[in-house]
């Protein structure tokens, strides 16, 4: 009972052992963190094309239960610009955007995707998400950066213009680009600029004028913030809304509301997919943050706990006006650098922002969103990385292929398409390799009882006795080509009287390959030729036990390569090469 | 050329050494195929809802063409029982049974069906039957039986039931029991009991009274003739067809026509789906058959040119007023039996049918539909097996559920809803499988350079050095679980300084695996520890030499698992116990 306590309730272990130095180091985290996640929250929900409060809630209560239920020390949840994206394609199918009915949407695929979190964590079906390859991965990742920088163009010109795909977004941006709004966009192009540079030139030249290091990069990391606050001053003292450029506006002052999520059937039926893909996407991103970060301090991740973890913190900002939350990449590694030991670093920086949504809301009524578009482009390029199609390209053309085409489907068709597209591609891909194994012909290293590629090696073979190493399981995919290498391999050479087929490689024998090999051992029993095993796996072996093809196989199963050649040869044994 | 032709025609081969002998081989086994082929053709055209001169048509000019282009010397191509049933199916959904667009739809089903197999030909795509695996190929080909023996029972009783799924079949025959036509259950009972006695019986009794082996077997294969001629004869005499018994009726006296199919857009779509899994089931219950037959005179099958052969056959039946044939297993087997030499006995059988078709049609008028009916119920009660269920489940849990799931979605859904679901589930077994792959801890056998598993032999190991053996490649599916497995494993374990991976059974390193190798790696450094390989397969190593990760792995690669052992092992190594 203790254990399944300790393993559901993670705090229950660290919690024991809190002092006040672990305190001081959470508290300096959570500070850090609060300030950047401010402009980013409100930035977010931009994205998902909800009110700015919505990603402020967002990142209240889900990080809160969060702390007492997730694995990773330094995970920092909330709302990240992958799934801000997804949600707004897959609400905007079913809602008007600006409409109550939006906002409702959001918490029903909220409520979803975190539903699915949890089923998928406490039947431990984590694994589902292994499905999608690092390629698909990449691919999706960089589509998504383009398609959600491009959406925000048209914040930093001033211009109604939307659309979830590169070709509506770029025919939206095209017919609208002579209604461009110039100080909207000098405000956008500024402060985007000044984002930039803060990334990289900031912290030298902070360090340049005597900065301690850790101020500069607390200071650096404010830069969002720096371009929020000038930008709303700008506006507020020029009265620059009235000039035509779009604020946040009035947001609510408030702590995050009680909300109950639109069950009807036709909402749910309608978001289903696009909550399990969320889930899905979602908790890839956010394991392999987790992952990565303990690491550093031996620390060890449960996967299916923190399904567990993210599944009711997605609960929880359905029932608190959020939406679709996960372990974020940039939150999370500013968290740890700052110094974050346990999760409540992440229940101080929830203090910190109820109090911002509290006290700091009238204060943003003049924030353009032009600089929180700047804030959204500037943090979603740091995704791309088109190096990864090169990189695939050099190191293997199916995975290449996964990637560019898991990419351009993303681009073409949307995220849902994307990612299915890459999903079922790679399983495809995976099946033809595995579908064509590669099968040596092996004969004797002279002098040893090494066994090696005929093609390769120099090596004593027996024109009696042929033997394939087959370098793959056998299962379905392959059952039928081993079967038609066989059989050609034989039909043409009629001096063979025994074919042995090593079976090193081979971990698993499915239904279809033991028909095969009872095909194989039929066929071969009437030609006169007889079948024998070698090197069988424990596995394997019981396996084959279960069944009678060992009872029917015209020869035997030796233990060795070695024992079988010595057995079967006949003094005509002679080297090829 | 020659060597592209003689591969396109394999009747150039064959028809070089073409003699007196042979011919009088093949002429003896045409014979037997034609009192075959008779019954058979026009029940399976009763079978797929046409008239049953199609299945006459479809057995002259597919034989004709596979002849010239197929590899097997003793396939028999024409109507099948499964295919004909597909048919049903594929039409049933456009086309009214007894309707000039059904017999249309037909010809259109079977041009698409041959399109295709041509293409998977041409473009020599043969490998994607492999996704069939044989479990669910059982599972098929139960259910399919069953679904034809439970829909032949309303030609049985005489009465209008229809339905392609086991709800609607028995749901039509349990409205309908009151309206049994009891003449014609006299007559059907009769036929179905004879045949099947005469399946075991008659041949015994025929011996008995002294026949010659050879010509009893003639004469049991001709039991269905014989039904055929009595229950025709009785009908006919007694004027039955008056009294409510459905028979055959006219025939047309005429050579198979010129047809052309209906190319028209809305059909086309609506056949595509069923046209491939048609050509593909044909295909593959083609393709056992012939290489089976041709194992055992030491002739080999060209899996592409087959599917050359069979693509043409079907456009042939396309164009001469037939319907989606393949290769039969009943029909090739009493061909090969009968001592078929080459594919001129199918050249002459369908000569036979040709004969059949303007002579012996008016003689069949008064054949009764209970007949054929019973020809049918007893040749597919054959393919009926159900010991699979039981050799699966004792062979492996994941094969049972694949022949169960397919069968039981065959039944309730039909035949397209079967394989889809059974292939989509094969799939996925597969994939959970490989993606949980066994990964042994592995310990130096004392004395020995031979490294085994520590849970199953008594080992010597190293407290500051953990190898590990995967038992399978690595790839998206299953690279998560490895950093899993070694993030938990070494998290537990804080003497270690170095971990191996002997990559013995690793036949393929994709890009998500060699990301969480880059991973692995990564995380081991930051805790102090090193990452080796040893015995990395030729292949794996290239495509690893096309990464950076080689030159970024922390450890080194060793030839041999002795070899890494050697060098990184402490004094402190001690036996397990």
């Amino acid at each position: 009972m203790t254990r399944i306590l300790a393993r559901h309730l993670p705090i229950l272990t660290w919690g024991r052992t809190y002092g006040r130095e672990t305190f001081v180091s959470d508290m300096i985290a959570a500070v850090i963190v609060t300030i950047m996640l401010i402009p980013q929250s409100l930035a977010y929900a931009l994205l998902a094309g909800l009110p700015p409060e919505a990603g402020i809630y967002a990142s209240i209560v889900p990080i809160l239960i969060y702390s007492v239920l997730g694995t990773s020390r330094s995970l920092a949840v909330g709302p990240v610009a992958v799934v801000s994206l997804m949600t707004a394609a897959a609400i905007g199918d079913v809602a008007q955007q600006g409409t109550a009915g939006y906002a409702a949407a959001a918490l029903t695929l909220a409520a979803l995707s975190g539903g699915i979190l949890l089923i998928l964590g406490l039947f431990r079906l984590g694994f589902l998400a292994n499905f999608l390859s690092h390629p698909v991965i990449s691919g999706f990742i960089n589509a998504t950066g383009i398609l959600i920088a491009l959406g925000q163009f048209r914040h930093l010109l001033g211009i109604d213009a939307s659309g979830h795909t590169l070709p509506h977004l770029v025919q939206g941006l095209w017919q609208q680009l002579g209604n461009t709004h110039w100080i909207t966009l000098l405000i956008g192009a500024g402060a985007t600029g000044f984002l930039f540079w803060a990334r990289s030139g900031l912290k030298p030249l902070l360090l340049g004028v005597g900065l301690a290091p850790r101020a500069a990069e607390i200071m650096t990391r404010a830069g969002p913030v720096a371009a929020v606050i000038v930008t709303t001053a700008v506006t507020a003292l020029f009265g620059l809304d009235k000039a035509g450029v779009k604020i946040v506006g009035a947001v609510p002052q408030a702590l995050p509301p009680f909300t109950i999520p639109d069950s009807s059937t036709d909402l749910v039926t309608a978001l289903l997919v696009p909550a399990l893909m969320i889930s899905i996407i979602g908790f890839v991103e956010s394991i392999s943050v987790a992952q990565t970060l303990a690491a550093r301090k031996r620390q060890r991740i449960d996967p299916d706990q923190e399904l567990i973890g993210l599944g009711a913190a997605n609960l929880g900002a359905a029932f608190t006006g959020g939406y679709p939350v996960t372990g974020g990449f940039a939150r999370s590694v500013v968290n740890f650098d700052a110094g974050a030991e346990t999760p409540a670093a992440g229940a101080f920086t929830a203090i910190g922002l109820a109090i911002a949504a509290v006290a700091l809301t009238p204060l943003i009524h003049f924030l353009p969103k032009a600089t929180l578009a700047a804030t959204i482009i500037v943090a979603v390029l740091s995704l791309v990385d088109l190096s990864v199609l090169k990189r695939a390209w050099i190191f293997s053309r199916a995975d290449f292929a996964a990637v560019l085409s898991t990419g351009l489907v993303t681009l073409g068709f949307g995220v849902e398409a994307g990612v299915s597209a890459g999903v079922a591609l790679s399983i495809a891909l995976h099946l033809y390799k595995t579908s064509r194994p590669h099968v040596a012909e092996v004969g004797r290293v002279p002098g040893t009882e090494h066994f090696r590629n005929i093609r390769r090696h120099d090596v004593v073979t027996d024109p009696a006795l042929l033997t394939l190493r087959v370098d793959e399981s056998l299962y379905f995919a392959n059952a039928r080509f081993l079967e038609d290498y066989i059989a050609n391999r034989v039909s043409e050479d009629s001096g063979l009287k025994d074919v042995i087929l090593q079976f090193t490689a081979v971990n698993e024998v499915d239904m279809s390959a033991l028909e095969s090999l009872e095909a194989i051992n039929e066929r071969l029993r009437a030609m006169g030729i007889g079948l024998h095993l070698s090197e069988v796996k424990g596995p394997v072996m019981d396996r084959l036990r279960r069944s009678h093809f060992l009872e029917d196989m015209s020869g035997d199963v030796f233990l060795t390569q070695f024992e079988a050649w010595s057995h079967l040869t006949s003094p005509q044994a002679q080297p090829t090469g």
